[in-house]
């Protein structure tokens, strides 16, 4: 009888670490379960040891989901991560147990688990958009992550969809994609909007100050159709549609799949429509992710189970 | 003794058709010889069919650089080829003889040259980008080009770089990236500099009609210190800087090699000073193309061996 391998797979969040054991087509063979995530590295490293201690005897390797950028050992996180506290760079995860320990980008290992399981299976080139308060991405062609030369890229939030120094970032830089796409880019679509708008006089938001309107009060707005709240949220679907066209005619993927807080707000079919009419490539198909909070977990499995 | 497989490299211009004899490594075995384009696709057909009996024995593959997307198979070219004839579309090229041809768009022939022999020798990731009449791009990454669902990826030239529908491309969409920092938008930059700049009011083209301004008048007035022809320029390089700056973030290379007519005119120190200045990924080299009018020919023999 031949062994199935088996992987431990722990996604480690900026409040919660989740894990559960993964075979190599994604299927969650145990209970997944949560812990709250340490306030410091020395206490995170030795969470992640006792969970790999306890799961040690049913697993041959280990898959780790974390944000930030990933050496191209898979070994560490070099990258700043706001979120996980200071000297977790120094964490060398290859040491947490004499098994193989793989890490990856969260976002990386969300389209491994989306084109293994979720939305993207079947599919040659599947491009992940991850639309929460930034942008994050990920593409996984022809069976293979796309990571470039140190494992950074698809760092789409970046992308400048204009070049006339128009909108600062919350990262300083100007015009990323994300402070226009994103939920916070949503905000900033409101704030200017609240300017700019005649409908923003007969809004249920007139009396607000700009500065006040939140990525909430826009999505509540549409639903109350304020017709202020509906221009503004047409304006961000743009911008949205902009930047996942230029990714389009960049990775000519057959299926995007986008993830995150905001996701539940987009029409992917009238999306789908839009890109297709304007993109210079094959059509591509739009879907929502399907494997939600469990994507990093399943997809870190998946990644440690075939670089083994 | 083993047999150091060879390859006919043919690349298959708008104008003339050129070809050699190549090895695995991209050395060039043969002269390198030049026929005119004829006219029609069966003329073509049968041109190409003259030029591998000729090299029959020498050879083992057969690798083909054209205009245009690829099938996924690389027998056929899918995607309207405006320099090439009527019919071009219909012709499957692995019926020219029996041994395999293989077919791949100049653009991955040009990166996969440049990754093999050229100014991407050595480096991991590498991202062409050929700065012509309009933009190309390929990216060679980990030992592969990356082709995306349909063989269509790397359409950078169609990079939106505006999300304001602001300037009309030749290809009938706004804002692409060529229409702004391709040699076209070289001259797209100078008449609208003409309508707006003060410095036109003294420049050496001020008796000009804007629309009369050519690419050529601007690099001749850099060359001559016209300050209107100067802050033309700095304009058209910095949209460059923007598109170079998207794609640096979203591919993480570490070796951007720049191609095609404008690329004697890019400071490529600069131009890399200011991408790893702006960029949110690890440092990139940026270098200017050296296999030239070689880079198909080389390129498409490559492939034709590594997938045989």
């Amino acid at each position: 009888m031949t062994h199935l391998k088996k992987a431990l797979g722990i996604d480690i969040g900026g409040t919660k670490i989740c894990y559960g054991i993964v075979d190599r087509n994604g299927n969650v063979l145990s209970d997944i379960k949560k812990t709250p995530t340490p306030k410091t590295s020395a206490e995170i490293y030795d969470t992640l040891k006792n969970i790999i201690q306890e799961n040690y005897s049913n697993i041959d390797v280990v898959g780790l989901s974390s944000a930030g950028a990933v050496n191209l050992d898979n070994t560490r996180v070099v990258s700043s991560t706001p979120n996980l506290p200071h000297g977790y760079n120094n964490i060398d995860f290859s040491t947490l147990c004499d098994k193989k320990v793989y890490v990856e980008n969260d976002a990386n290992c969300a389209v491994v688990a989306e084109a293994a399981i979720g939305a993207g299976k079947g599919y040659h080139t599947v491009l992940m958009a991850t639309i929460g308060t930034g942008i994050g991405g990920g593409v996984y062609s022809d069976g293979k992550l796309f990571r470039g030369a140190q494992g950074n890229a698809l760092e789409v939030g970046s992308l400048k969809i204009f070049a006339d120094k128009r909108q600062k970032c919350t990262c300083g830089r100007y015009d990323c994609w994300e402070s226009y796409a994103s939920g916070t880019g949503l905000k900033n679509c409101a704030q200017k909007g609240a300017l700019e708008y005649e409908e923003f006089k007969t809004s249920i938001y007139k009396d607000k100050n700009p500065e006040d309107i939140t990525t909430y009060d826009i999505t509540d707005g549409v639903a109350k159709k304020d017709a202020f709240s509906v221009r503004v949220f047409e304006q961000w679907l743009y911008y949205m549609f902009i930047g996942l066209v230029s990714l389009t005619d960049i990775f000519n993927p057959d299926c995007i799949v986008i993830s995150g807080g905001m996701c539940k707000f987009i029409d992917v079919q009238k999306m789908e429509d839009n890109i297709n009419k304007e993109s210079v490539v094959t059509d591509v198909k739009v879907k929502i992710a399907q494997t939600e909070n469990r994507a990093g977990m399943i997809g870190a499995a998946i990644l440690a189970l075939v670089h083994t």
